[in-house]
């Protein structure tokens, strides 16, 4: 069986979806990518198994043309936004997908995240985008792919990072999260929920959606993101108590 | 005993209710119906039985004028509207109300929940829409069996096909869900609790209520319901994930 | 042991309490009252003992005028409103006080729940009301007991019957619930909390504040308690389902 | 090992921040102060320990002027916040910060949360007040530290006590809570987030912000601080039940 460890992940990663809530039925997916081979392997949830009986062995292995490597079960519908993303953002090693609460009405009124507090800022650099919606054209040709390209066309047209910003709001959707690794893609779809909840609710309060000053934001991002920073010490940072 | 299986997946389906939460105290039930016999016969939840307790010989058999058939116990207070939609959409196996929370509050604004994201296309084919509220008239006539009257009013009136949108909000009271079988009510009961959830707080969000454009529900809605489709599709499309 | 069987009732209300989240913290209580003795007796939570551990043994007896009759723990320092309505109240036999998350923030904004639906019609017949605040001279000369007094003005100034009306919102305070028993004191606090949740999502949705027509209220109000109902039928009518 | 009692109460604090889900993930520290020692010590959490696995003796021990005086693991990064509020509040023995849903999103917005009733009154005297956002020189400065800085001058300025005032919201960032120890910070952190609830749904209601009349605010204060309160009373009172 092809990369057993990332199966172990991956699977973690699903299941971690489930306990924490962010999808409920079986709205919600996660995937890992193994770059080191002689092509890059992907490997995903299978399509309608349930989380509880999954084991590393139902998951699906696909290249990055989505072409089926291994397993005998069909790989999640989603599976052709997880590729489009994985070949144009190089960085990331795994990605979750959600239908978590606040996130998605968030997504579903079309609206940016904005940085309203240090919570947000210790995860996000600047607000969560949201992408525009998809065109008619885009959904009759290819909508699971596409859902992938409007996602990095927003990332292209404002010159994000995808590690600095490790998620986005697909509008009239859903939210994408994704990390260095499939337990970093489900922490931040975590976190992502979070922040969104908090956004809600202070945004009720009228709060302004400037946001924070860019200075403390920066000092956050700073800590964990800087030339100071090594890889200790974000994780460190990160756990931020 | 009559219907030995229907009863267990009627049982089953009201302790979904209680289960997933969509009912507090007792404001819930769960019916199946077997349209295979001489006559079709209305399995449902017997009144005030604790959900804990209830066996399936508790359940109560009655015809489709509300006859009971068998079982000594008196069935639910809302058999005549369970009765009434099956007479009137016979495509329907499974019948669920709720009082849930997010779905209740927008039956008591009397406003349907606008379509604002693919979780809610994936489920319904439009808006879940809303009754007028019964008159004086039809309160004091038959209360039950006219709620279940102006339901059948608004589908004839917006030419809503109840597979494609199967459940609805009575104005000034709570949901009701269907499906071909009692597990589908339920599940779809659920789902609408989700979707509600979702609204309510993207409406505050101001989304717009036009919400997602036409081709984007059309889109979902023929993966799952158009002639393309397969019920093994169907379900797999279902599971989305 | 003085009303051993009365005792039961009022632990398992103040544990109901507990086990339903009406009350974080200790911030709630109920009592029960013997109205067949020479002199009516009330038995009460006493006050800051852990509902875990609570025995029967532990609840406090006191007369109508609070003078301690049997118990050496030191009565819940709401006894005095407890005993006023009791005295103005003499249909009701348990009374339960929370600090309910939805119920509370309306007596926060000291605004009565309308009517939106059938949940709240089948429990209150009516909006539930909301007192008036304290002044400084019933605050100053007994806080407890004028609590109680603000309560009954409020009933006896619209005519509203405690029965058909089981329940009330200090402004500025929190809920109180009653009943015919401790049971039903501490279900309507449960209920209370319920409508609260539903109008406070409604509301926000714009629904009307006039609420449900009088016609549909009234039908449910007079399911329970008008002429035509026994006390069992109003038990099964209360269960609705 | 030094503080040993001292360590069981601070990790008892730090759990009960998870248990009571006041902070996600990681998100959240407590600390307790010896101030009877030749020079007062501080105990606190380590940095990114799991709750679940931590031991008394994975705390840190600090002096009021950061430098750790026993512990092989690194404090919780807000240390520096911790010892200026020890340094400047000298009645108090503890502090929590928490990331805690509803404070937070009050802190996100900015505003203090207004006196809404009387759960509020039992445990805060007049509202929780909000800091200034810290300027980009106090930023550059000492992060940390100066986070601490903004609260005391807060106090300094409204002239407020600690002690009847035993928690604040930073601006963009989230709440810290304290007391006379660990325990009461922990309490007062929980109750916190319970009024910072009721106050968002309550305002929402349209509450006035201008909240209960004071002379209802003062009977609650002076049952637990004032004169004629012990520290027995006030403990009784302050269960309110």
């Amino acid at each position: 069986m092809l990369l057993e460890s990332l199966r172990k992940e991956v699977l973690h990663a699903n299941q971690e979806i489930a306990r924490r809530g962010l999808a409920p039925h079986t709205f919600g997916n996660a995937s890992g990518i193994d770059r080191n081979g002689r092509k890059p392997l992907v490997v995903i949830k299978p399509s309608g198994v349930d989380y509880a009986s999954m084991t590393p062995a139902d998951l699906v292995v696909a290249d990055l043309e989505g072409k089926i490597v291994e397993g005998s079960l069909r790989p999640s519908s989603d599976l052709d936004t997880h590729t489009l993303l994985y070949r144009e953002f190089p960085e990331i090693g795994g990605i979750v997908h959600t239908h978590s609460e606040f996130a998605t009405s968030w997504a579903q009124a079309a609206r940016p995240i904005p940085c309203l507090g240090t919570t947000h800022a210790d995860y996000f650099h600047g607000p969560v985008p949201v992408t525009e919606p998809l065109t008619a054209e885009e959904v009759a040709e290819a909508y699971v792919r596409n859902t992938g390209a409007v996602i990095v066309k927003r990332f292209r047209r404002e010159g994000l990072d995808p590690i600095g910003v490790p998620g986005v709001l697909v509008a009239g959707h859903a939210p994408f999260a994704w990390g260095r690794t499939p337990a970093e893609a489900v922490e931040h779809a975590d976190v992502l929920e979070y922040i969104a909840r908090l956004a809600w609710r202070s945004m009720l309060l009228d709060a302004s959606e400037s946001g924070i000053p860019a200075y403390v934001s920066e000092h956050h991002y700073q800590r964990k993101h800087g030339p100071r920073a090594t890889y200790g010490q974000l994780k460190a940072a990160n756990q931020k108590a």
